[in-house]
């Protein structure tokens, strides 16, 4: 088979993961947008667009496997194709999140609606833009972009520590919200495991990209 | 390089594997013994050993990327390796879900002693049972045993859903237990997470032994 034929497939693969990404996006977006409009249908759609993210993932997969089997990648392109892998299944687990929120948001918008101290708004905001982030730094294959999703992380880090604190005093204070509480401290850590997964991906291009695996060295400096 | 060679190099994989597999069960059982015995020694040996498991991590890792690269395995080696590079994923992240068991319990170690109505030994029993049933599947490329591990999965999911509904009626009748309860959600739910890192297992021993992804399959039909 003809090296430039291999390179176009490994352009589609790239597209076909950027697919992929565009859903998982999604996910997270509509996920925080039914929570902060209370709109069960936004809810239903998330867990239908899981569907259709488990059909893209499967397909990156596939198409993945096949170029490892049928030409035998080399170096660079051997690590992009195991990245895509790897990237794949974080996008697949921030479509699971996502639908955890869903399903936390259809159970608090069945419960009377209460007033609690923590921005999903701004913590989905934030995680959204470590995502895109992570996804550009994979379409320009710039580690240093891909650097700064690892320092967003601390964040929102931050930021569910803080909502968790101030939702185990509403809990403490007004035992009648703990359920909404208790609710929201789930959404809060989903959205800081998609953050977790945008740091993942973040990582998995800077192994494409200068060849080095830098996750634990990573996962030891943060200890 | 000889086939022979080869051959020695995946029996070697394996069990390296398999040395990460054991760090994973063994992250588990302490995590939980820690929890029940409320030593906070055996906590902090939970957060040294992920520091192991990650390095195990990448020594797997780095193997079966150099196995990839410099050999060009096909068919089933080819689908033995990335079933090895997924598993070795699902391992870490058991080991994480671990330490994340170990720091709630430090905190919950802190905090009065409460009975709370949670089985964490059953719990954990059966999370185990999952990962040692799946590993042996992995060791006899026995599909059969691995599909079983898919059917337990419904229980623990059971047991954690029980869990939490009991808990959450701990704190709306006593928030003075607020800290304690919301601690034993969070446990709860972590092996309830470990055992779907063992079901991610077993579905990667089945796409390696009958070559089919049955993944998203199976997520359709527990939906």
């Amino acid at each position: 088979m003809p090296r430039i034929h291999f390179q176009q497939q490994l352009a589609e693969l790239k597209d076909k993961l950027l697919a992929m990404a565009a859903l998982g996006q999604q996910a997270v977006e509509s996920a925080v947008e039914a929570n902060l409009r209370r709109d069960p249908k936004l809810c239903q759609y998330v867990r239908e667009n899981e569907t259709a993210i488990n059909t893209a993932q499967r397909d990156v997969d596939e198409m993945a496997y096949e170029l490892l089997a049928k030409e035998q990648p080399m170096a660079i392109d051997l690590r992009f194709i195991l990245a895509v892998i790897k990237i794949n299944g974080d996008l697949e687990r921030i479509g699971d999140q996502s639908m955890s929120i869903a399903i936390r948001t259809k159970d608090m918008i069945e419960m009377p609606e209460v007033e609690l101290p923590v921005d999903f708004a701004g913590m989905g905001e934030f995680a959204g833009r470590m995502i895109r982030t992570s996804i550009q730094a994979l379409l320009n294959a710039d580690a240093e972009v891909a650097d700064s999703v690892l320092e967003m992380d601390d964040e929102i880090d931050r930021m569910n520590r803080v909502a968790h604190t101030e939702l185990i005093q509403v809990i403490q204070k007004h035992p009648e919200f703990t359920m909404q509480a208790l609710n929201s401290i789930l959404i809060s850590r989903s959205l800081e495991r998609i953050a977790d997964h945008a740091t993942n991906i973040a990582t998995d291009v800077i192994f494409w990209v200068r060849g080095a695996d830098i996750r634990h060295q990573l996962s030891l400096a943060l200890d």
